[in-house]
């Protein structure tokens, strides 16, 4: 197809679908003439990737190490999956704690008999949301961890047994937008059954209390 | 204790607890002269919660709204949870859409068998995370939905089994801290999760290609 037509298949503004190709994010046409290409649905795919990822607010930069994790996956689905996810939000800056280590995720990972890889960003970010706990007066124990964890490992398990294993590329789009478009919707679900349960609560103690 | 005291606690410089008292955050203490008052442990309990909720991020008028509910939860605890955990992030601008309600919420909503109650901001929160999924051309199936739901209401149960139920105030406070605590925490223990399980997938696959 032209790139007119890819345009308006995507709706990616021309100007716009320039910018990525002059930023690498988007692969190049086949060459017709000197100044015409075409397209085809890879391109069309990968304008959808950007689009989501920039739509949920990812900076050029982390969708241009996705886009070359899905260009080159490398020997290991595991390490691009890994590389992939730790382009997503949220960002930290690298910190002086940072130098020793994750205790708190360490230990919480321990108890729930995990591995702690420290060079998984998801390790730094659990040991901050640990940490946070802490500060607001509400650590987590190793009873709410417990009772929490094999209900994480289910939404987990849910994801991982839908994720295409055709290809690479397939595999690591899905990781990275089903980490970012599924966390927000598992996050509403769940203040919403907090309400349906809270109502329960209420219901209780009007009983006993009559 | 002296507001010196206070200060020594709770680690809120000596400015910070005149402002919050100013603001009507902080309830004033007891005064004892003219230019001198003593607090007590609610003093302390309350700069740990404004603390923890200016910690991660709120803004001060939104710490008020939560404040305001705890010290006046009025008749229903239902509706003062829920009020003080819509002053919660994320935040949304209103938008035309809104006036249409939340149709990609209603229908999960119905399919879950949950109650939608559209004055919930969870409902709006979940319909923009729907919305987002859609846009980023993975949408939530039906089939997703089912296989989340009962993880999602394990999680809600572990919290409101925690609830304190000795007074309004102490399960408001509970209900807000632990709502923007522990999502954090259970988003990271989800992509740790996730690791887990795909370096699995690439065993299996290493095994299954011999």
């Amino acid at each position: 197809m032209r790139v007119s037509e890819l345009v308006d298949r995507t709706g990616v503004p021309l100007a716009t679908v320039k910018y990525y190709l002059r930023e690498g994010l988007l692969m190049p046409g086949q060459a017709t003439s000197a100044t015409r290409s075409v397209y085809d649905e890879s391109h069309v795919r990968r304008l959808g990737l950007i689009k989501a990822l920039s739509g949920i607010g990812l900076p050029i930069n982390r969708i241009k190490v996705i886009v070359e994790v899905i260009e080159d996956p490398g020997p290991s689905l595991f390490a691009a999956l890994a590389e992939a996810v730790s382009a997503l939000p949220p960002y930290s800056e690298p910190s002086t704690t940072d130098s020793v280590g994750y205790p708190r995720a360490e230990a919480a990972l321990r108890q729930l008999g995990q591995t702690c890889d420290p060079e998984n960003p998801a390790v730094a970010q659990l040991d901050r949301a640990l940490a946070a706990a802490e500060a607001a007066g509400v650590p987590m124990t190793d009873e709410r961890l417990a009772a929490y964890a094999p209900h994480i490992m289910g939404l987990a398990t849910v994801d991982i047994d839908s994720m295409p294993r055709e290809s690479a590329a397939a595999a690591i789009e899905y990781a990275v937008v089903g980490t970012v478009v599924y966390e927000p919707v598992i996050a509403a679900l769940r203040r919403i059954a907090h309400s349906e349960l809270a109502a329960e609560v209420e219901v209780d103690a009007t009983d006993a209390g009559r």
